[in-house]
This record gives structure tokens, sequence and C-alpha cells, in this order.
């Protein structure tokens, strides 16, 4: 449908619109005219050999000429063009996978079919936010059931690249999440290439939450690796700690996760089929998930946790991956950080085997390295635990830590935030609950993870002796803006820490 | 939230981004970075008098300086601001309402107060179009019960404007749609308005049809009228045809149909509190409402189209509505035309008596205004019909509708469209199938509604006799781009007619 009269001439007009393409046309051009686009329109823009989906926006000023056209920023990189190039503007044919999704509301299944074909037209960008709102919400609670999440996983595993090390035995680890600051993955990461064991270990940036891992390394080192690069520190070290979407093993993953960030929503069965798409990706075989339960955190149940567990081994079994779960306290903050740098520094602690430590993030990464050892048969079935502790303390797993830093481009000290504002306890007494999602809110309305020194201290974990007017958190920001948008809602809402 | 330093001056950098508000600012002016805003940062903007809220495009060019934002066209009209003027910018608060969306996908029940609050959210702009998609998909299918749906009715009269017409008789209709060319209302308001009864018509315009009825009559007069000249037209005729988006009555509803347009989606419950909440806040009492049945119109079989009735009653019944509603054959294409000006030359040839008119159109529309005139107990049970008959064939229903016409602004004659292509029998046969909505949808790409006379003409009903060679239909374009796309897309599909 490209006619020869819809070329255009590009101009940078450097509007950035994300990851949304956005394509500014004239009213009155003759593109717009010949074709009938206005506001909004679906349209495809190609140059030539390559081509991508945008959304019209029109404009009505001498920002742009006649014969051109503007595009976001985003959009030029991906089309590959810069100002003077010409392109062609056409419509875009109605999206055939979309009526699946339509289907699924209506109380349809999900075909294995159905799902590759969703996936693949979302990873080329042919799914506006709106339809990738309305696929997410279709596929929240247990909408999906367990042989659609294993369509799922098996489409997003077939839009990414696949990573094969040439060994039987390749281990990682994931957390479901919902506990702020837990923040276990460098030192398991640490610990089992300390080991000798093999954990090339990608990690996603925060969807809900004030801080992901690749967000808390990105602190301390780069974790926006090529495949060579990745490779690279493997080979050389055993272990790595990268960020997921730069080295794209599931793309369409990263798309899903801005639209569910946006809304503010986890849905089950898309965590399981992100998680075990990313595992089988990068070529895992054995893999130990972390599911912490609490009334606040993102699992609430021991059943919820069961039944979780349970989903992950079907699937798991359906792709040929090997799972552990390991369902553990979800009740209160792991470390004393909430954010990406100050995570770093509790992180920190525990590999240099600070006696000021957060031991419940010690104990929570021990607990899961341990799991790993035993999975691996590395060592007897109950001595895993005792096996990751020697590793630890010797100092054989920081060792480790700043050679897998340095093979990825270099250790640094994370930063300190250039703003803080203590919360003080209003009363004495003991800590009786811990609202952990506003908490997390707080850490996000601060800045997290956006600036990497924005987030929170807590000191107050549970079943603590508090005195009035002791520091219960402390905020930190990189902006005045953000240190009072995170003041005001703290004193606009109930206590997050009930003190009795 | 409004800090003393988030001043920029506004610049009309005329672009036209639709519904969606946006601000457009540098990535280097103080308040993004006081602030911590980047690209689609959901932000509040504020004259002083009035805030609307927007998402944020970060500008990297010179097309604003570093103390000026730029708003989008309709942004500026919603704020009434002008190049020059003072706005600050600050942080949205997080949108309470938008939780109880989310609990609803994880299976909690809807309020009346969380629906109130939602619809009132939306009705001020605080959604974004991902939130609202999201929203849509939580109320499809069955997913809305019967209080939910009641609930949601009474929440979306609660936003807008409600008429009183001091008189205790005010009739309406309404029909569930989904058959092209369904264009009964103008000849039913034309009927009872001739009979002296009192029906202040709103319509819509198109959700997912080539064409409403609202789009129809504004090829003949204009529809966008304000309450004031509404009521002019009522009390001097006795009847109107107006666009309820115009007139405000439900100003929810035109915000979730934009993005229900845009997945292409119709829900059951939010088209009945749509529907209902629009003829309560127009002060009407007595309402019939016809539901086509077909294998391809909205409503599909008469199991569905019993349920709907009887939601339609219950609902009508909690918020004091009478309401009548009639099942009709919805297996083909009612009239000739699809497309608003093909609609309109239909209706004026019933209306005029025309022997060439649509016996089907004309029948149907009876119908209605028999059953209305029935409901109103303006004739006895039975005889309806008849007397609606009686009026339009004297001639009286044409006089009312061009007095009617005349009174909203002027009737003028419907046009006919600059490009016009015969899609032809390829053997010979009688016609055993329609595929309505693959009709619906070649309307739609030949530029219906957008194009007034875009659409198409349909010669082919169910059973009757066809050559090879015969027209099955005319497609109907005012651009070459749109009348290409229409073809191509006709010759890539299966046949639309069936002939046996």
């Amino acid at each position: 449908m490209n006619h020869i009269g819809n070329r255009l001439s590009v101009k940078n007009i450097g509007i950035d619109t994300y990851r949304e393409n956005i394509v500014f046309m004239r009213y009155d051009c003759d593109v717009c005219r010949s074709e009938g686009f206005t506001a909004l329109t679906r349209v495809v823009v190609s140059n030539g050999a390559k081509s991508i989906i945008a959304t019209l926006n029109v404009v009505t000023s001498d920002i742009i000429e006649h014969h051109e056209a503007g595009l976001s920023s985003e959009s030029m990189k991906r089309l590959c063009v810069k100002s003077g190039d010409t392109i062609t503007v056409s419509h875009l044919n109605p999206i055939e996978s979309f009526k699946n999704v339509r289907g699924k509301m209506y109380g349809k299944r999900f075909t294995d079919e159905s799902l590759t074909s969703i996936i693949a037209d979302i990873v080329s960008g042919r799914y506006s936010n709106i339809e990738l709102a309305a696929f997410i919400t279709t596929c929240v609670n247990d909408n999906l059931d367990i042989k659609e999440i294993i369509g799922l996983t098996k489409a997003m595993i077939g839009t990414g690249l696949k990573l094969d090390w040439g060994k039987e035995l390749i281990l990682d680890k994931h957390c479901v999440g919902g506990i702020p600051g837990n923040r276990t993955t460098p030192i398991v990461v640490s610990i089992i290439a300390a080991s000798g064991l093999i954990i090339p270990k990608t990690s996603s940036r925060a969807i809900t939450s004030p801080a992901g891992t690749a967000d808390t390394m990105e602190t301390m080192t780069p974790v926006d690796l090529t495949i060579d690069r990745m490779r690279m520190v493997v080979e050389a070290e055993g272990g790595c700690m990268a960020w997921g979407g730069a080295v794209q093993l599931s793309p369409a993953d990263d798309i899903l996760i801005s639209v569910e960030k946006a809304l503010d929503i986890d849905s089950e069965g898309q965590m399981i089929a992100s998680v075990l798409s990313k595992k089988a990706s990068a070529g895992s075989t054995h893999v130990v998930i972390d599911v912490p339960v609490g009334p606040t955190a993102k699992v609430r149940t021991e059943q919820s946790a069961l039944h979780l567990q349970n989903q992950l081994a079907q699937v798991g079994s359906a792709i040929g991956l090997k799972i552990n779960t390991i369902v553990t306290d979800g009740t209160q903050p792991i470390g004393k950080g909430i954010g990406p740098a100050l995570e770093a520094h509790d992180v920190l602690a525990v590999l240099r085997n600070s006696p000021s430590c957060s031991v419940d993030l010690k104990e929570r990464a021990l607990l899961i390295a341990g799991s790993l050892l035993e999975l691996a048969s590395s060592c007897k079935p109950t001595e895993g635990i005792t096996r990751a502790t020697q590793i630890l303390e010797s100092g054989a797993a920081y060792k480790k830590f700043i050679r897998i830093c340095e093979a990825q481009g270099g250790f640094r000290e994370p930063a300190t935030s250039s703003k803080q504002f203590d919360v003080i306890a209003a009363s004495s007494g003991k800590v009786a609950s811990i609202d952990n999602r506003t908490l997390a809110r707080v850490a996000k309305l601060a800045g997290a993870p956006k600036s990497p020194t924005a987030g929170l201290e807590f000191f107050a974990p549970l079943g603590s002796s508090i005195q009035k007017g002791d520091t219960l958190f402390r905020i930190h920001a990189e902006s005045e803006g953000e240190m009072n948008y995170a003041k005001a809602y703290v004193s606009s809402i109930e206590p997050i820490v009930t003190i009795l």
C-alpha cells in the first residue's frame, strides 16, 4: 500500500515520546489529504528498507513544511533516518492478531497460535498503548489457564535471542518481588560463581517497585551488556549481572512491562511467562525461585504461594527447566535501603562481611545460594547453606563480585543522595505492622528508580522497640520537587509504621 | 503542589493530539529538572483558575525556549489559554479511583461509590488512554453484574446535564446497532412528532459502525445543538435530532467510546449504562429499544437478545424508565446505503414516499414508531403500525422532518461521493449469506464516517437472484487513498456475499 506519491522528507523536530512512535504531519500536506489521515490515525512509516508503525499527530503550525514529516526521537532511531531522508507514510492494515484479544475478552481461550501471533505483533511494534493495555488486562488474575501460560511462555521464548553456553548445568535464580529492598541477586551470583558453577544472570529493571536488580547493579557497574560482552564475562568469571532488556532475551517483555507499570499491576500468568521465557532464553537449566509471602507482598498467602509454585513447576517442565521454588517471609523489607543506590550499599555491606550489615539480607541470600548449590548437586542435600556461608564469609564471594564488575566494565562505589528527610516516630512502643506497598510508593515518589540515589532507608523492623522521636525512615531524593512530593504524600496518609 | 517556581509561558506550537492532552517541555528547563519530569510523566497543568491533566513529551530542539511550554491544540482550548499566558506544571497525585479498576481485574466487584469516583475522574480527564483501556476491558462480556450496571448507569447520569421538559410523557427510541444502514431514527422521530407527542432525540456518532445517526443527520442539518437550541426546537416542533455529545448529557460516554472505538469492542454493561443514562439525562420517560438479532449483528442469538431485554428492563426500572424492547431481524443490511450521506439518501426516499424507497427500512421504522405510539397509549394496543403508516404516507412525517431540520439550522440535500467503484458478481445464483461485519469494515476503510459521502451501496439482499456481472455493492470514497485501500481489502478476503 505504499503509493509513489506518499513521499515526505524527514525533519528532526526533537520531540521525545518514549516508546510510542509518533509521526508529525501537516493537516494540509498532500499525503494527509489524499490518504484521509487525521489525528491519531495509525500509519506505516517506511524508508524503503525498514518500516515502523506510528500514531499521527497533526500539525497546524509552521514547525514543519508541506513536504516534510517530523518523527519522534525513538522513531528516528528505529527507522535509522536523519533529517532530509525520504520516507513514505501509508495506511496500517487491521491487526489480525488483535481479534484474538477481543475473543479473550468474550471468554474464548488463547491458542498457542494466537499467542504466537500476538507476541510477534507486539514485538514488531504493531500494538498501540491502548491495545497493549487491553491485552494485559485480559491476562490478569486467573484469566490465563496453565495451557495459555505455557503458550505465552513459548511465544515469548520464540521472539528473542536464545543463548547456548555449551554446558549441561546452567544455574539461575529469580525473586517474585513485592518486598522492597530484597536485593539478594548480586550476593547469590557472587557465591555461586565463586563455587565454580555457571550463573549467567540477567535481571529486569523495576516494574512496580522502587528498584530492580538491574537498577541497583547499574549504580556500581555497567549492566547494558551486549551478548558478546556477557559471554566474555561469564566465560572469564562464571557469572554476570546484566540487564535482560539490553540483551533482548524477551523483547516482548519490556514492551508489556512499560504498560503494566503505567497501570501499576502485575499479572501472574504474564509474570510466569516473563520469568521463565527469560530463563529459557538465557540458556538456564536449573532455577531457584524465591516467593516472599506477606500481607502486603506480591504474594499474600501461603495458598497463593503454593498455587504459584505449582504453576511454575508445570510451565518449567513443559519447557525443560528444573525449578525449585522456596517460599520465604515477606512481611517486611529486607535490608535497610529501598532504591537503587541505597540497596547497593546494603549489598556491599554483606559482601564485605561488614559487622553492621543487614542480617536478614545476608540470611536470605544464603538460603537461596544454598538451595541452588543443592539443586546443582554441588553439595549434600542438607548442606547448601553451610557451604554458601563458607564462600561468603571467606571473602571469596566479594572477590568474585568485584571481578565480575570489572569484567562488565569497571566497579564504582554507589553514590549518596543530595537531599534527605527523616520521618520521626510520634509515639513510643513496639512496631506492630508495616505497610510495604505504601513504603514502596514513598520511595517511588521520591524519585526511585529514575533518580538512582533516591528512595529511603528503613530503621523500624517488625517487633523493634521505638522511642518517640526516633527516625522510622529517611527519605532520599535528588530534586526538591520529588522530595516535597514524597513528604506531602507521607503527611497525607495513615502512618506507614504502626507502633503499639 | 503548585510551586511558585514552576511557571512557564505558553507557546502555541500547533500540534493536534486529539482528545489526549500533551504538554511539550524542554528536557533542560528548570521545571523538568527540579521536578524530575521525564517523557510520559503525567502532570497537572494549571493557569491558576483551571487545571488539566496532561502527558509530558520532552523536547530537545529549539521549537520551544527554556521558559516556554507547548500545549496540544485541544489542551489550549480546555485550559482557555493562548500564547504568552502563564501556566504552572506539577506532579499528578496518584489517581485513587484507579485502585478500584485494579481490584476489579482481580475479581472484586465495583461498588456504587467506586463507579461514581471512576466516572468522575474520567470526566475530569484524569485517566490516560492506557487506564481507560484497562477500565473498558474489565467491563466487557458478562464482567459487570446487574448491580454494577445500575451503579454505572447512575454514575453516568450523575456527571452530565439533566434535562426537564416539564411534561409527563417524553418518548425516545434506541437501536442496539450492529446492522449497517439501520437508520430508522429520523423517520421514527418525524412520525412521533407529527402525531403530537414529544420526542427530544439525541443520537451518538459511530462507535464501531460506518455511521451513527448523528453522522447521518449531519449531512442534512446541523446536529451540534446547544441545550437552549434543542429546547427551542422541541418546543416548536415536538422533536429534534441532535448529537448527544454536543449537549453533554453523558460526558463520560464520549470519552469511553473513543477508546472502545480504538479497540473495536462493545461492552454490554457499558452499552446499557451508556444508552439508559443518556435517556434518563435527556428527561425521557418511555423508551422503545430495537434489538436486531443475526449471526453477524451485535446481538447474535435470540437467547442473548432475551438476556439483554431483561437487563434493560431491570436497569430501566431502577432509574425510573418504562422500556419496551423489540427483537428484530438482523441478518442483513437495512436500506441500500451504508455511510452517513448514503444512509441519508435512503431516509429521504422513505420520508418522501418515493416508489423506489427501501421497503425494509420503511417497515422497520413503522414497527418502532408503532411500538412507541402503543407504549404512549396514543392508540389501541394493536393499532400502532396502522397509525404510524397513516402519518408517514400522508406526507405529515416528511413535512415534520423538514420543519425540525429548519429549526435546527436549515435543511440541505446530502452530497454524493466523488469516487465510486462497483464490486461485481463472479458467478450467478441466489444470495445465501452476507458478512455484515466485513461489509461495515469495507465502508469504514473507504472513509466512513469521517468522510461523509464515503461508504457503500448494497444491491444484493439475502435470497435475491444474481447474474454474473451484476453489481453486488458500490464503494464510495472521497480520496484516492481510501478507495484504493477499501478495494485492496475486498480483493484480499473471502467473498462478502456468498452466491449459491
